[in-house]
């Protein structure tokens, strides 16, 4: 045999020449277990691909993002296999890896029960068990409806040309349209049989031996392609992860998650609720959660006075006009609530937005460059017309409230108000207890913006350099700016590991036009104002749910709704404690005695549930002292505190923020 | 000629026998110009009517409030027949006395110019000066038909029957339907000729020359009957008043009350607006305006927080569930704005209260006795579809914000609540400076009431004594309550005496039935709590109106958006005052230096136009003794003032609430 002829391929950075029908998993010399795949030219591959000439190699591990992905598509193919083997009437829908794990859609006659998912489970970890290897075959659209004839969903995938094309694919996990079409065989690794088989671009891991943890998780109901005419097809969710750790770490952080559920807490805490006789999306604050909302919002007012807002209000309804004037109705209409028709056919709209309200204001009479910065502040609740299926709590409502401002300034002072802007936004939310952030910074699409590209180039390097002086990672996102200008966004990091997107900072190039605002500038010539709007929180409802799951409903003493609770050790010692909580009041403290019939350990385990921060108890000895004893919602106490030791302490918790 | 036979009258309070054709000017001694009718049996009457045996008769005099609304229908008497003398094509539409003056409405080809009512106003006096007598003639249908064969409305009127009658009976001061139709001639006091004749119920003054003072004041467009399908009329307003003097007086009442008028004050100090492009009744408050209102909020917060009341929030929208539940949809729906359909066929209401909603958050878990009073706030804003006609400025809004409360408590925490209630808003009310009050109580309508008769009269006596024990005058207002329950309202008469209806504090027996609203009382048995609603301003954008005219805009400091100036005799003075602000500002006083090029006696005048309430003025003298010139807003000036003492006199008036 004479040598194979040379290919010149750069691996992992490095230039090399491999024999010609080396595979990217020969190149990369992977185990198949730690490597499973490998980016080839910047695409995802099998490791049994060959390469070609001039291939740039790099390794996928199992722990990457994008190994991860692989591993959980791969894992959604043997869930596929397994309910195909268990229940041979299944029809196929779609198999894609979602964020933390994946799911596969059935089209079978009766939904799944958890017994299935046990049987499915098992029946998985045989195939995985067998090394079942993932093999990839090209095929015609021809042969591939041939082999695929008894499973209607993958034959119109392959139907689906043109702009369903890539629609379908992502969810798919197939090749349509233009390009290859491709199936993966489960090959037996000994007998060489066939064991099952899907349309499918991959790539996947090498053999099922690759999958190291999964679990199942859930089923759902869900339309074939998201539509409601569609068939109602049955998803299994699942979660797969590179070793057994990952997984059982990641159930954890479920469990966690899940105990730390606004809206689990919400109604444990009595905090809000979400009543069915108002609507999809709609909370009522109870007492103890509007004294919550109420400190967050006087104190993000306090700092915003301080900070040189004016406070504004604007009505919730408004003619259409107005936002035909602000190009809502021509971009938003979807997102917003339908219109209600008065005074004989004029319509109203519930406000999604306030910048137009903001625009009328600043636009109410002249305005000189001696009044810029201007920055309209205001509570403003909107309604945006959510889907049903996206409506979640208070994270995904239908009506909230932003701290929504709008800044209009002088070119010249934009840097500057950016800068100081940037600052003040991550200092408050430090006060509220997030201190782990990132910036994201959206750039123009170059395929939907106004404006001059100049000013987009300035403005975006203005927003850059705000961003780079605060010393955070700063992640680019191009192409994500909305039409009218670039943004910056500011990522948190709650205590549980999870990123919110809090604040945003947006310019805005489209408005200022479109209401003709105008100052009057030193010079006497009439001048264009800079547009930024950014809200703070985003939404007050959000925000709150956040710190609710943050603090997994242990506030820090000045959030706290009740901030000490004092507990007689028998009905006698309750007018001394009603002493010591009227002291605490005075001080502005929120205190309660309970004087109810319970025993003293269940008023302790209530103040516990009720994660009440400081806990003052009294008995005989504590009196003669002219002191309690002070129990922390760590279960630890302090006994024999002086009196004015304990209300100093709370005071100080209170007033420091801790 | 035989005696008369004797009538046996009761003349102001005492029996007496008259002759058998006595009149009733005659019984009163009347001289027609101080008593100009009489109350016969509790019914005005015309001076020239006989009188029959047993009535029991009483004087108007002409300054009575019923004296001055029959000299009001008279004049417009007068104003239909010079019109008609001056345009003989007008026809007649109604013409009833109104509060503080009468009009009457004219079929004609064009509307009235202010050179018409400069002839109509002579023409007036030209018969006021003959002294025409106002004689009254009963008439049957056929007779009024054949006499007012020219005037389309009046034959309209006539043909009235049935529940029409009343309404067009009210307006048109024309005895309908029931009863009998009476025609009033104004005849010459020496030729006896009918000089014109009206459709009309009475009773008049005797003559014309009983008409002292009037005034023609302006014209407007109506539609007949008020319905806009109907031929549009042309309205002619005017006032009429005792003597000459009370005329002055009301003029310039009148002319204050335009000085004041919140909507032209709102303007002028940059309060507030009510954009076309957002839509009738809907404002939005400027940074300014934004101030005052949120001082004003922030106040009533903190004293509704130490008496116990708890903060709630919820949204301005819900399902139509909710209102068929709480029975607005039954009996308020025109009064909301029409609905909005979400998810394919759900009706969504902008919300015209806050009750159902506070009543979900109460029922939102098993209540106990311990909870009450519960006291839910909220500065819940809500929409009514005011028809446009009525809609005025803050004062009468489509969109407004109500300091809602609903109390539920126990029955026997009834007339406690709703004692320290009354106290509550009365002490409130006088810190925002209104200071003159009497209280409203309204009780059953017999006709349209649900709940137990039992309950209601112990309930209005509740409230009865309650209001007593205020030591204010109390008046009783029979059968205005509303359907489910009694009511107390606060009246407050402003700087310039005019009365607003301010607080309402309403019992209701109808929705804790319909919500099926219980506690668990002290026994172990499930109850209905009393539910009170009681707003204190009623609106905050109308109490804010009632404010701003109280002050014409001169608000006391606390309330004041800039409670400083500072203003530099010459610009090398601004730093120092910005120093005199930098310490202002530190104790939380909003202080402004006037930095423009504006020289001082125009910072000066701008300042007093802008009703702020301190000056501080700064030259070389008082900064050489560390001083400032205190000027007032009353243009009184004290120099020399250290600036110790300036800080510490603005800083207690601030907090004094002067």
């Amino acid at each position: 045999m004479s040598a194979a002829p040379e290919l010149h391929i750069t691996l992992a950075g490095t230039p090399r020449a491999v024999a010609a029908t080396t595979t990217a998993g020969q190149a990369l010399d992977a185990d198949g277990r730690t490597v499973i795949a490998a980016l080839v030219n910047g695409e995802p591959r099998d490791l049994a691909r060959e390469l070609a000439d001039g291939d740039v190699v790099e390794p996928v591990t199992i722990e990457s993002e994008e190994g991860r992905a692989i591993l959980r598509h791969s894992t959604a193919h043997v869930l596929a296999q397994a309910v195909q083997e268990l229940f041979p009437e299944a029809k196929l829908g779609i198999g894609p890896p979602v964020e933390n794990g994946f799911y596969y859609d059935f089209d079978v006659a009766e939904p799944f029960t958890p017994a299935d998912l046990k049987s499915i489970e098992k029946k998985m970890q045989q195939i995985i068990k067998q090394g079942q290897r993932f093999d990839r075959r090209v095929v015609t659209d021809e042969e591939a409806r041939a082999e695929l004839a008894t499973e209607p969903y993958k034959l119109e995938l392959i139907g689906i040309k043109g702009s369903d094309a890539a629609e379908a694919a992502e969810g798919a996990g197939v090749e349509v349209g233009a390009g290859e079409l491709t199936v993966y065989d489960n090959v037996h690794p000994r007998t060489g049989e066939q064991c099952w088989k899907d349309l499918c671009r991959g790539p996947h891991v090498p053999t099922t031996k690759a999958i190291p943890a999964f679990k199942l998780m859930r089923t759902a109901a869900a339309y074939w392609r998201g539509k409601e005419t569609n068939p109602q097809l049955q998803r299994v969710y699942g979660t797969a992860w590179e070793d057994k750790d990952a997984l059982k770490a990641y159930l954890a952080f479920l469990e966690e998650a899940e105990k730390r559920d606004h809206r689990k807490l919400g109604s444990e805490l009595d905090l809000f609720s979400i009543p069915d006789e108002i609507g999809s999306g709609l909370a009522v604050f109870h007492p103890r959660g509007g004294i919550i909302r109420r400190v967050m919002e006087d104190y993000s007012r306090k700092r915003h006075e301080e900070s040189g807002y004016e406070f504004v209000y604007s009505p919730h309804a408004t003619k259409s006009t107005l936002f035909e004037k602000s190009g809502h109705l021509d971009w938003y209409a979807d997102g917003m609530y339908p219109p209600m028709q008065l005074d004989g056919g004029q319509d109203y709209y519930l406000k999604p937005m306030n910048c137009p309200m903001h625009n009328l204001i600043f636009d109410a009479r002249g305005r000189s460059y001696r009044e810029l910065p201007m920055r309209l502040f205001e509570f403003g609740t909107v309604y945006r017309y959510e889907k049903s299926g996206v409506v979640h709590g208070l994270t995904r409502a239908r009506g909230f409230t932003q701290d929504d401002a709008h800044i209009y300034c002088t070119e010249e002072q934009m840097a500057d108000e950016l800068d100081s802007l940037l600052t003040f936004v991550l200092d408050l939310l430090r006060d509220y207890g997030l201190d782990d952030f990132y910036l994201e910074l959206s750039t123009k699409d170059p395929e939907k913006y106004i404006g001059d590209d100049t000013v987009w180039a300035e403005a975006t390097d203005t927003l850059r350099r705000a961003a780079e002086k605060q010393g955070l990672e700063l992640v680019m996102d191009p192409g994500g700016a909305a039409f009218y200008g670039p943004k910056i966004s500011v990522q948190a990091k709650d205590a549980i590991g999870r990123t919110w997107q809090m604040s945003t900072i947006q310019l805005d190039f489209n408005l200022p036009e479109r209401f003709d605002l105008e100052y009057t500038a030193a010079d006497g010539t009439r001048r264009r104002p800079v547009m930024i709007h950014r809200a703070l929180f985003g939404s007050i409802e959000r925000f709150f749910a956040v710190l609710l799951e943050h603090y997994a409903g242990a506030f820090p003493a000045w959030l706290a709704p009740v901030q000490a609770v004092g507990i007689p050790i028998a009905d006698e010692h309750v007018p001394y404690l009603q002493e010591v909580a009227a002291r605490l009041r005075a001080e502005g403290v929120r205190v309660e005695v309970d004087a109810s019939d319970d025993r003293m350990q269940k008023k302790i385990r209530n103040a516990q549930k009720q994660k009440v921060p400081f806990m003052l108890l009294a008995g005989d000895e504590d009196i003669s002292k002219n002191a309690v004893s002070f129990r922390y919602r760590d279960g630890s106490q302090n006994n024999g505190v002086p009196i004015d030791e304990a209300v100093a302490e709370i005071v100080a918790a209170v007033r420091e923020r801790r």
